[in-house]
């Protein structure tokens, strides 16, 4: 099976240009994990993930103690709202992630998992000369399940 | 702000006894990325996430290879199919990961994304008596920006 078979398609993406406020706004509208980001050629420069917005623990400097930071600060008692507002109007190219793992969409099935795997991502962007057009998730990957079903019916049904 | 401020609702859940292809369908069908997993009571037990379906990278005994493991299975190179054909009927109860992590509906946001950065995890069930009531995943925090643009937009406003 190939990745093109379990693949979510269409892509949507955002400019490297649009605020953090539009991005969450299209993932929320589009119901995405992820948004790839995209420059004036329309080519994938970035990608943009939920966990972006959850942030990371990291240590204090001459501390072993560790707290959550989110786009780049620190969560304070105050609360995350203050933190959320502030990066409201920041821009998709400050916050993405780049370089990019992507795929193909003609490679099997189990390549595209081992690199899932391997890197440790929630989905990869298949790209066509540097252009997104589709994606794949972990969640995708539930059809194989399915699928095999399907195929298992279609072999043990009446001739 | 709460976490019953941005949580999802109605959680959608699974018996322990349910097949892993019954999971996969009901992930697929509703479009969500976890599933809780309850008893006869209707009492969390485990939680199975798209990621049980991804795997794990692990090292080989005596060796400092590593390769993907989907449900305890190595990945060969026939393809990842096959191990998906072969879990279909497995219970929900062998895959699931117990104990979980949960939080309650009345508890600070801030509070849920320290737990969710601690512990790296993608949602989070929320219990009431045991009983899941609701998730909040790392998808709903993008909700704190959007409302977070409201309120300013209410200050701001004409009186």
């Amino acid at each position: 099976m190939q990745v093109k078979d379990i693949m979510s398609q269409p892509v949507i993406t955002v400019h490297e240009e649009a605020s953090l406020e539009e991005v969450a706004k299209l993932m929320l509208q589009h119901d995405i994990g992820a948004v790839p980001v995209v420059d004036d050629d329309g080519r994938l420069v970035g990608i943009i993930t939920e966990s972006d917005f959850t942030g990371k623990e990291r240590g204090f400097p001459f501390s072993v103690y560790r707290a959550p930071q989110v786009f780049g600060e620190w969560i304070t008692p105050d609360g995350i709202e203050r933190i959320y507002a502030a990066a409201r109007a920041r821009k998709a190219k400050e916050i993405m992630s780049a370089p990019v793992v992507t795929a193909r969409e003609d490679e099997p099935v189990t390549a595209l998992v081992e690199r899932m795997t391997h890197y440790d991502l929630h989905r990869i962007p298949l790209g066509r000369d540097g252009v997104p057009v589709g994606m794949v998730t972990r969640h995708d990957l539930l059809k194989l399940m399915l699928d095999s079903a399907r195929q298992l019916g279609r072999t043990e049904g009446p001739a």
